[in-house]
């Protein structure tokens, strides 16, 4: 039936094996029930001690039981995606989830590609894929299509990247989560060591963040880094007992003044 | 008339001088504004030309020209408080906004104290003050009582804290908002040169902050280094070119392995 854009539109119905039941793959397995034109054939979980899920989905612990699918996603440890590939058809379309990851991990398949979701997972929290950037790439372009339409099933947004801008944006994700995290969980033992809650720094945590949605971060910059407020800076060292956390605490105000060269603040 | 509680409600009514308008002093003056029983009676700043603000209020260029008010507040830079404190007279009621600074830089008052929003302001960018925590101290408990009904007039939430807890709160929201804010701009440097749109990592901003309703940020904690991944982490660190990036990844790495030691992930 054609669109009112007068487009056909195409409704893929896809066989689909999830491998692997960490914090990624327990998410999209979460994803995929939810979706009438995914059908999911199998889920391997190595440490299952179940043959279903509640939703009635076939599980298996080893790749000898799999059955033919369209795709094979693999939610693996990074280094075990080209030992787990080796164990897959090579006729099968087989595709990774991994940022840091290069297509050529999956060599022993000629169909290969890679479904890179720009978000962080972590158990027992459901992230929203509605527009969520997932990175993609494959060895043809049909294949990449296929990826593309996989994407816009979830809801989500695809985003054709070679493996070396999705190792960058993976660079930047680390950066942008990872790191920022870990100075939240210093920031909440020096609150817990002065009898303040970490829920004091709550609106600067969404302000943060939410600022950026009218400003660059270069505009955003505030702090006594940027004015060059050498009182305060000492007197902060003198706090941190933390040596890791002292040296951060150096390098960050020296790349901020770096950054900022001898602009008029 | 007593409340539905049957307590007596007690309005302040305060004459306010503003001291300072700078990115604070700015936000300051546009809350004080909207708020019937603060009557603003002058705001100084230093570089006006003109002798109203568009509200009818006050601008004075100098000390020299103050009027009495029952709280003087002061929105300007750290070393400038202990001068600025000199010039105004000794009777008055003079609080400082500076997380980073002693009750103390007020000496040349008898009536001191502090006020510190614990948050970031930036230029043409509006600060929610609905429950914004604000640090109080005051040399005596009555004007510690006074700050604590001003606050309340703004419908921020005061917090009372002595200067060590309110220097410390400082240090951790420096990590939280300036470090965080400054990774931000390495990865926003890092996506454009690589033709990515910062906006990619929109959705992980937003997780990244989101998730610690339900978690603490020591469990949400995710990337190579926690996993101890080191071929992702040498690959990064080879995709860096800035030296102080690449001391932050260094050093962010080496924070997180020792902070998690040998725990199993």
């Amino acid at each position: 039936m054609p669109s009112p854009q007068g487009f056909l539109i195409f409704t893929l119905h896809m066989k689909l094996t999830l491998i692997g039941a960490g914090k990624l793959g327990t998410q999209l397995y979460n994803e995929f029930i939810k979706c009438p034109t995914i059908e999911l054939v199998q889920w391997l979980d190595r440490s299952a001690n179940k043959e279903l899920t509640s939703e009635g989905i076939e599980i298996i612990t080893s790749t000898n039981s799999l059955k033919k699918a369209d795709l094979y996603l693999l939610a693996i440890n990074d280094e075990s995606i080209p030992t787990v590939s080796k164990l897959l058809s090579a006729d099968a379309f087989v595709v990774h989830t991994s940022g840091g990851t290069s297509l050529t991990a999956l060599s022993a398949q000629k169909r290969r590609g890679v479904f890179y979701p720009v978000q962080t997972f972590s158990s027992d929290r459901v992230v929203d894929f509605l527009n969520l950037p997932i990175g993609i790439e494959a060895s043809n372009p049909e294949d990449l299509k296929f990826l593309n339409q996989f994407a816009s099933l979830l809801k989500a947004r695809a985003l054709p990247l070679d493996s070396t801008q999705r190792k960058t944006l993976h660079l930047a994700a680390v950066l942008v989560n990872n790191f920022t995290n870990h100075l939240f969980t210093h920031a909440a033992q020096i609150c817990e060591a002065n009898q303040l809650s970490f829920d004091i720094l709550r609106p600067l945590l969404s302000e943060t963040v939410d600022k950026l949605n009218s400003l660059s971060p270069e505009k955003a910059q505030t702090g006594p880094a940027i004015r060059r407020d050498h009182k305060t800076i000492t007197e902060h060292l003198e706090i941190i007992d933390n040596s890791e956390l002292k040296k951060l605490y150096q390098d960050f105000t020296l790349s901020i003044q770096k950054h900022y060269g001898n602009e008029k603040l």
